[in-house]
């Protein structure tokens, strides 16, 4: 690309610090928009620590406002899918025409959301592979980090293999896919089950979980209804990724899934993105998925009766 | 009955205090089995609160061992099914060849370890429908509180009738049912679902369950799994058992199940009596229980992290 890429990346949590954070180190032209602790970033700036990596990115460009940034070239969307509403006025100042809109969050209905407000023809998806934390305001701390990306609704034109081609010289790991829905279902194969059991059985680890000969047959069972689930909404997703994606969470040891992480920081969990409009979509289109609409609707309640458990804690 | 029944109370928690304290204020002779603070309870007694009473029984004979209480007419076993390895050595002090064991727990697989150990001759079962809390060593304060009685694997003898008479002389409303495994399955349709979803979803109360669409559909999809299940384990239990019990649950307002009472009181939950065991049952006889499968490993592994969590803290 001749000229540089402006990049906005709206949502500062541990998603738009790392990915923002490793286009930044990389001298990428990154502008954050972030709700408060402007002052701190500014003085401290972000640190990225991985197993084989200790960043500090000096300078962040952070702002409190999209009017503040303006107009940018591509725009990653790092805000958890419980903030989407707010979506509809913090992008419209970041837009031109060729804007291009990436939204590296989980589950469903995010691309169509971008689509319905700020045309489909300008949205692309990405799959974040990673374990991440913040251990504080300005710091991340990770395993993995690879990301696929895809057009919403397209085979991948050139500007997806510039995107790529982007976070790859930045060294995230990228890569394209032919289609971006299928492979969200594929992770939903592994979100779905490992993201909502951690948390009910009481708030433990994928090990624990595999290691539990009841858990793991509900987890399989599980699996296998995304895989109709995904089927039934047209997408030809092989019965084969249940022993792919078993075979992957042994290799990952006790690893805490990022809902498990949201809900001991006593954070709004992500419950319509990664169960709820998974099971409307396929529901709708006839599939009978008795444990996924179990563990929808035991993980929504949970999470209003721990939000109010703590607003009332809170009030002591 | 020409001469008194001396009855044995095998276990004094909550429902030993209730059903053996009623007894004993209705002058029936009562020999309590406890594990400790037997001096508090002879100085106290036991105190019996009710929405139309306030029972006090002022003298408690209690032992701390079976062989000081010797050989009795009728055995209450009113210990959580969790302990019930412990019964093997605690009841044969108590029998001679003609002692009635009836237990009043919860459940499936009850009646068939005293049979196993003690005789199916003499084994009675009793269902509890009340609501119970122990509110401190000596004092319990219930809603509802009769009982159903039956014999195991055999229709109502003359013995069954007389001891349901006794109850009903002491206050205690008894009835006694034809098919004892069938009542214990009608009442699992309930205990099954709001017993479990009321801990999985946070803590919350049979209100809070009918109130929400979503579980309100878990609930009447899992009453039907356990109906289908008692009619493969070859119990006729009639398809409108489910609306009975969604319509009696209309009636009971915010009503806590026992075992999330349990769970509050960070107390071992009785897991296999309540999901394990029918859920063997009825898969050894070829039912398909995809939720019934789901809740119980879901519990069985947040008992185990719960007490996991609560025996660390006390270590600390």
């Amino acid at each position: 690309m001749a000229k540089p890429l402006r990049i906005a990346v709206v949502g500062s949590g541990a998603i738009g610090i790392y990915y923002g954070g490793k286009l930044a180190a990389a001298s990428r032209d990154v502008h954050f928009l972030m709700r408060g602790d402007l002052a701190r970033v500014r003085r401290d700036g972000f640190r990225i620590l991985g197993k084989h990596e200790d960043i500090h990115v000096e300078k962040v460009n952070c702002y409190r406002s999209s009017n503040e940034i303006g107009k940018c070239d591509l725009v990653l969307v790092a805000v958890k899918t419980t903030s989407n509403a707010d979506l509809i006025e913090l992008i419209p100042p970041l837009l031109d025409e060729h804007t291009i809109l990436l939204t590296l969050q989980n589950g469903l209905g995010n691309e169509e959301l971008l689509a319905k407000h700020f045309g489909a023809q300008r949205v692309l998806g990405g799959l974040c592979f990673i374990c991440l934390s913040r251990t504080s305001r300005t710091t991340v701390e990770h395993d993995y980090g690879h990301i696929t990306i895809g057009e919403f609704g397209r085979t991948p034109q050139p500007r997806t293999h510039a995107i790529a081609s982007e976070f790859n010289r930045s060294g995230i790991k990228c890569e394209v896919v032919e289609n971006l829905v299928l492979e969200r279902w594929r992770k939903l194969v592994w979100n779905i089950p490992f993201n909502g059991l951690s948390i009910l059985a009481g708030g433990i680890d994928t090990a624990a979980i595999m290691g539990d000969e009841e858990l793991r047959r509900v987890t399989l069972a599980l699996m296998n209804e995304v895989i109709d689930a995904a089927n039934k909404c047209g997408y030809a997703l092989e019965r084969s990724a249940v022993n792919q994606q078993m075979e992957r969470t042994m290799t990952m040891g006790a690893y805490k899934p990022s809902t498990l992480l949201d809900f001991e920081a006593r954070k709004t969990l992500e419950i319509e993105a990664i169960w709820g409009e998974p099971l409307r979509l396929a529901t709708s289109a006839g599939a009978a998925l008795p444990r996924l609409e179990m563990i929808y609707s035991l993980l929504k309640t949970l999470d209003q009766t721990m939000r109010r458990a703590s607003k009332s804690e809170h009030h002591l």
